[in-house]
């Protein structure tokens, strides 16, 4: 099989963990062994959690050798864990070959860089999609080229630069994308659309974002509390993007400790915040911003009997997410001629 | 890594080829080497042409031999190259593993057994997805396990028998789905909706039903030749399920040499064939027979200025298959309340 197949086991399972990694990148990776048999297939998937080197790794000298599993279940934390992989790896992954969406880091953070745990394991070569730009994480393929280790970089680029690019944006300082949840046949209103597995994901990434935007329109009629109770997490601050300044102070949005809420007719503050989530409907949709270009669009598995929401709009699909009972749509806008 | 992801390997593939495979049924394989590498994923493609089984153990001896690919390019039909395939395998997929998603048959067909070739390669395990029940094509496993092949069958069940469904309805007599395409926001109506790869996809569909199934409606409003242009192929024979029998002999459809056309306000006819498609729109969907329990849904990337089409539908999404600008839903409805 190419390097595209082996890639593109590590982007799908990247995109699983995409925006849950903030404010770091979601990476996934692979890892064969000397023989070309697929030993793992990990992503990064929470920040301050094992890089998806590292989790790959682990779960790789795991394959070889299930005894490792209650060493390696001693780690309180991911460095503990690297440096039991250090102690006990016996070579097991000696001539394996890692695919990694993202280039390894080569800088110290909370753990010791991936492209030296690469290096320690003996692995003959590493297939990178993107390169690291970054200033700190920069420079893990020179390092281990200039080691002995084969690399090569530019494997399937155009989609590893995708599964980056909320990163870059929150590096550069802002990404925010709309959210909205769809029938198949573009039904958005009318009660719940989601299921239970998409509102967890949304209410996972609710606990993350810098900035929650809901329409002025949504707080008055459906009067939401838009906390994060499916993840057990922290309720999202607030911006009511809103025309109209007056809201009964009983809903429940309004009752949440320790929320910032802001009431404003302007998006300024949106664009002031790294990472922000707009919920919103068909009018939100229909005037988006034109710097809002990622779509994330909960489709549900059924029709149901109303109204569409009614725009013209094009989409670039970066990628399918299948949920339990439905399907998670990551989009780009190509263009907008909504009239 | 698990058979399961093996397995589920072989069952994307397949899906890839579903209902082109007519009157077959929509295998996958996957064969992994001796120590575990995968060498090949392939699907049989088309009736008459070679078995997944085939086209997998091909892909796989030429993987490990490129040498291989210009003594297999001289068969001149599946035969010639399982004969060559025995003839020049030289034991280099000697202990390996095959994943398929149906039994491999035991029976000398267009071409000789699968199982025999499985067992001429000296693979060491096979593991099956759905048992053949067929009375000409079974005992493939039992063949195999009586020569010495470890042989583990019903992994993956549940996905296999879905995969075979079409076929085991045509081999009991019929299978008939409806087709239609969709925007993002579920308009079905205004021109053209899907795209060039969903279209030349139909159209491959409609060199093999045995009959194709249109509204009166449609025919009248649309005036459609509902050919196989796309496919370079013999275009249907038409059902048009009408309470109306007055059309304008100068629709294209009518002028189509060699194709039968029926005009009837029965679906009976569409019920006694082996494979028949329903193209329609909103109120063949609304009324659609209860027997028509298959729904394939092509999806375009984009929203459309216009209504949706309104029913309540529950769906089992079986597969998602993405085009270049858009996707494929197989579909099978859950139940309907239709109003």
């Amino acid at each position: 099989m190419s390097d595209e197949f082996y890639l593109s086991l590590a982007i799908d399972k990247a995109w699983d963990y995409q925006l849950l990694t903030y404010p770091n990148p979601a990476v996934g990776a692979v890892i064969l062994d000397e023989n070309g048999k697929i030993l793992s297939i990990c992503a990064h998937q929470k920040a301050g959690e094992a890089h998806a080197e590292l989790n790959a790794t682990k779960e790789a000298l795991e394959s070889k050798d299930s005894s490792l599993k209650s060493i390696f279940a001693a780690a309180k934390n991911p460095n503990e864990l690297y440096n039991l992989i250090i102690q006990n790896h016996r070579n097991l992954l000696k001539n394996s070959t890692y695919y990694v969406t993202l280039e390894p880091c080569a800088h110290q953070g909370k753990t010791p860089p991936c492209a030296s745990l690469i290096l320690a394991m003996g692995a003959r070569r590493v297939v990178i999609g993107s390169k690291d730009l970054g200033e700190h994480a920069k420079g893990g393929a020179k390092f281990l080229s200039d080691n002995g280790v084969e690399v090569d970089i530019g494997v399937c680029a155009k989609e590893c630069d995708e599964l980056l690019e909320p990163f870059l944006r929150w590096q550069s300082g802002n990404f925010i994308f709309f959210k909205i949840a769809l029938t198949q046949n573009g039904v958005a209103t009318g009660g719940v659309i989601s299921n239970l597995t998409s509102r967890a994901h949304t209410h996972q990434i609710r606990s993350l974002v810098d900035l929650m935007v809901v329409g002025g329109n949504t707080v008055g009629i459906d009067r939401p509390i838009l906390d994060a109770r499916l993840a057990n997490d922290r309720a999202p601050n607030i911006l009511i993007y809103s025309s109209k300044f007056e809201f009964d102070s009983q809903i429940p949005l309004f009752k949440v400790p320790n929320r910032e809420v802001t009431i404003s007719n302007s998006l300024k503050l949106a664009f002031e915040k790294r990472f922000v989530m707009i919920e919103g409907g068909e009018n939100f949709l229909k005037n988006l911003d034109s710097r809002v270009e990622w779509i994330l669009i909960y489709r549900s598995n059924e029709f149901k009997m109303a109204e569409n929401i009614k725009l013209n709009l094009k989409l670039n699909i970066l990628h399918r997410t299948r949920l339990d009972d439905g399907e998670l749509l990551w989009c780009k806008r190509v263009n907008s001629e909504q009239k």
